[in-house]
């Protein structure tokens, strides 16, 4: 049980054992190319817990021992979003590298400087967007750049359950992430979200929207849209993305044929401009319908993978700081959207966030 | 096979054999409380087909020897949207009741018109809202109706297939008006839409709006949301809506299981207002789910009951002229809204909408 | 509304009017290569509402007004079973070419006798084995015709369904049929069943057998099983072909996605008799799935299609008597099986039977 | 992170960490009534790769290490079939109660000693019959013992999928005794298999059976059926049971509904006997369904807490020795079975099935 490579293990750190942390302490364990050395969170009790009863891995209530640990090279945080600003900027500011949960931060403006103080310090900073790392988001992803799909029509996503109403946070901000960050992931270097609108809904007066609609134009006459449910009796999870050439449905909660890939599809013909004889340049197509056979790997396992690699090659993740950033623009224009009464709110950086995706 | 009961037979015509013509022949003909007269289309052979080789139904290409024919009482029109209104006028005008697609008019005047007419003549005027007539909608309003549901919380439908692009109107005045009608038939009295948001795309380059996204807040904090899509792969049309007390999904796609109630939800408890400690105050219910058998009886045939009983007890039918307007309104409001952008338009004849439900 | 090619329409009768009956009146009807002469019942009154009110079709309660008809050439009768051969047997002598329910009759012998009597008359015998005209199972025959599934392994159907208890016949003979002429319409030809076991059961004391299964080996080491039962409260119609290149699920109660093609299967290599390294000599496959589209077409009309066909062609039809007689040969098999508690019953022959496909 | 009771820990040591053993492992670890001593393994490192690189758990290649340690009281076997008898047997006389995976052993006859030396030792034999433990069929269980499914009438099991070609057993001694252990825990007292009939196929030439059907008649006229295969592309594993009251589907691959509950059925009135009627003597209940909600806990937790519980309290396990033994029977038969090319083999022992049970 030697390292993968013939490079010497990476030291790691995982601060924060409550609910996601227990996968993290999982795969960073079953990774050769890491070494786990502490756990961390304010209750040692949850941290002990997390490692079990018959771990060696370190566990402590003290974010200053594992950043005054000169061995610890790396740092993955898993607290709540409105600490992740303050524990990251603290790990990066020691020299650590950082893999942290969705959201980056809870502002745009503490994101950016997250983003600055690891460029500054040439360390990596990569955002966990897990589902980006899954088997079926890849396939997506590499459906839009081999040119299968043809031109992105619409995105359409939903992420519905019967879900944990958060006492921080409101639905957008807790399950929009996901969507948002596989939205960046997938969509192809010249196409991205020019607005957003977003109209919620508190039916059961918790404080803050417990239901929400995310309406996202796209570049080209496309549009993205995500529906986002903590009330929903039914857990759906799916997403469909309309192709000019393909479209394909990811049904995330059905394990035996999460994806779906449609030769079908609505075509004009070139005689387009005739408006007169419009409704007859109008041809379907109706062909067959493939699911392809998608690996069974863990998605954490390669996000822990494109950490390791990422910090070894001194490069970018594949999403990094940048591309939690754009998310978190996105999240704050919805904000300013729902405080609005759903009003468009335009992201006048779309320029900007294409060229930061280029 | 006499009528079902000892009241003449009500002669009726039917005008237009294209698309839905020939469901309301089969239906009306196989009515033992109607006598079936004439069918008319502006294609004698396309009316010839829809009777078929064996009928002794007469068959015209002239409304008027329709509206002419003093045994005639009734009429359905089932043609293209923009003929609605002179059509359903001038059977008015000729003392016939009227049964008509969905939606009632092109625009709302027409509408109004429309409905002005049919009470001036004391004549039925019935929308053919067909969906509200399955089994599976109307357990839906008795749910409703007798407090099962509770408080509704929010009501969530989708309605997308790769279905046909019209060459006259945009997939909102297309598909919508079914969920549109469903949703002012279910919702209790106090309920309505008071504003609405219209987002929508033309990624193909149809000169309309092709996929579709329609916002409504509802009177107290509620919210109805439709999807509508002419691009979609898949087929789905799936209602969910949930209550404070329970909350059911209608897949329409699955005859095996179309409803299913669920016994689940979100309570705050009634310290609600000690913010401080909010978060502890919400409890979860994640009770059992039963799906209720529905009878078998096909939509429209108790359509045509509707309107022979509606008619023959000189009362409104269950969707009437006004439902047909109400459903208006709001297409009419979401074609505004499209046209700038996606802003809220506010309904602001709400209270007048609930007047005109009560 | 011209007959689709310049010959004269074929003259049709049907005898029958109950469960099946009016499937035939509407195709037949439809059939534009048809004239619908004839419908003729014991029960008048079930013929006169078959037709429906505003036909021109005559009834009868007179199979003699039938057969003495001299315009009627050909008859399709939809009775129950006890009745078949007699039936038949009368429209055969009439000179009528006849279209029969399944099964054919009640038992081989009977059987044998409408196809000796056909073939003597030159006349068309042909057996309504409807599910052979769906296009999935014409799909499914052609996968296996040209090599695409490769050497078939297993046939697995299962009916199932809250049915109706008959009063004349168990589950075998009422629903067996289907999956047996199915299983008879795609086995390649030097493929057939060698033998039948028939486990059934009746709890629920209804004097036949309510719940079966029925196991047929195949030439050359596969198998074939069905599972009919008539108190399933779940509905299930799901036939799995196993192949050594490619296996399939027909799914005939998901109009979505009714046939799935996989690329999966066990494949042993080369070396397979070097017994000891058995284990390591196994590879599996698992590759995409692929759902063909398949036409819109309603089976009953593909039946009525191939009836006037062969009729005009003087040819056997696809479904001919001697496969209604293969399929009686394995049903009387099955009751012998059953009476002897489950004993193996050989079809001694199965070369015979073989003899018969080619 | 004390005892959930005030007793002294139980000290287990895992023997074989393999498939299965990881899974073991990771429960006993959890158990806070647990102390885990060892995971011995031949392969040591296997036995290493199971329990991680940060495990304080001892690890061995040799079993007497684990049997000469007096700490350990109890083991836990998850090693191939053919090495049950000797491992087990070897624990029983070393004094170490025993959990063993399913099946018990090789043959009756070496279960029945096992049974025996336990009994003369007073140690707990456990079978791992982790079905049984499921949610679902403990619900089910409970819902036959309270009456709620009436008199069972049929039991049908289907648990297909792309499975592992075993090198040393067939697809009935792999996959058939889930079905089998399940029917035995659900069964009420007085009904059992009063005989086997088993039908295989081996299409791919691997040596042994890959397809099976298992017919086994049960006390009453009910019936019982097992379709087992390692060749099948679609993954199926549902379980009907039929009864006189209520039905019960078991889908174990559709989490979010594993359970449906119909109120569905057919009666015979009390007129049964009066043959000339019987065919108007049936009705038909067709109710609603429900899908009771179920726990999310693992199987694998309770049987360790079952395990632990009969250790301490000094009884006999929900799935002991006898519950294996019974499985064992009919796998036998199955077995002869098959070797007579289908034969029905009478279970002599049903009665003493039935008394073993009580």
């Amino acid at each position: 049980m030697t390292p993968s490579t013939g490079q010497p293990r990476l030291a790691v750190a995982i601060v924060g054992a409550g609910y996601w942390g227990p996968n993290l302490i999982r795969n960073f364990s079953a990774s050769l190319d890491c070494e786990l050395l502490w756990v961390c969170d304010l209750s040692r009790k949850r941290a002990e817990r997390a490692v079990g009863r018959y771990s060696t891995v370190q566990v402590t209530d003290s974010v200053d021992a594992v950043l005054n640990d000169p061995r610890v090279a790396a740092v993955a945080v898993a607290t709540p979003t409105a600490t992740h600003f303050e524990l990251a900027a603290a790990c990066l500011e020691a020299g650590k590298h950082v893999l942290i949960e969705k959201p980056l931060a809870s502002s745009v403006s503490e994101g950016q400087k997250l983003v600055e103080l690891a460029e500054q310090r040439g360390l990596v900073l990569m955002c966990d967007h897990t589902y980006c790392y899954t088997p079926a988001v890849r396939r997506i992803r590499q459906l839009v750049e081999d040119g299968t799909l043809g031109q992105i029509q619409y995105v359409d996503s939903v992420r519905i359950n019967l879900g944990l109403v958060q006492s921080d946070i409101d639905v957008f901000w807790d399950l929009a992430p996901h969507d948002l960050s596989i939205l960046d992931f997938i969509l192809p270097e010249d196409c991205a979200p020019t607005a957003v609108a977003a109209h919620g809904a508190d039916p059961i007066g918790a404080g803050r929207a417990c239901v929400g609609y995310l309406t996202m134009p796209l570049t080209g006459d496309a549009i993205a849209h995500c529906h986002i449910n903590w009330l929903s009796p039914a857990k759906i999870r799916t997403t469909i993305i309309g192709g000019s050439k393909r479209m394909v449905v990811w049904d995330d909660v059905n394990p035996a044929q999460r994806l779906s890939l449609y030769d079908k599809g609505v075509n004009l013909t070139s005689d387009l401009l005739q408006e007169a004889r419009r409704s007859t340049m109008i041809s379907y197509r109706v062909g067959d319908m493939t699911a392809p056979t998608l690996p069974e790997r863990e998605a954490l396992e390669a996000v822990v993978s494109e950490f390791v690699a990422s910090i070894r090659e001194r490069r970018a993740p594949l999403t990094d700081g940048h591309a939690g950033l754009r998310v978190l623009k996105i999240l704050e224009a919805a904000s300013r959207s729902l405080s609005k009464g759903g009003a468009v709110v335009a992201l006048e950086s779309t320029r900007e966030l294409i060229a930061l995706r280029a």
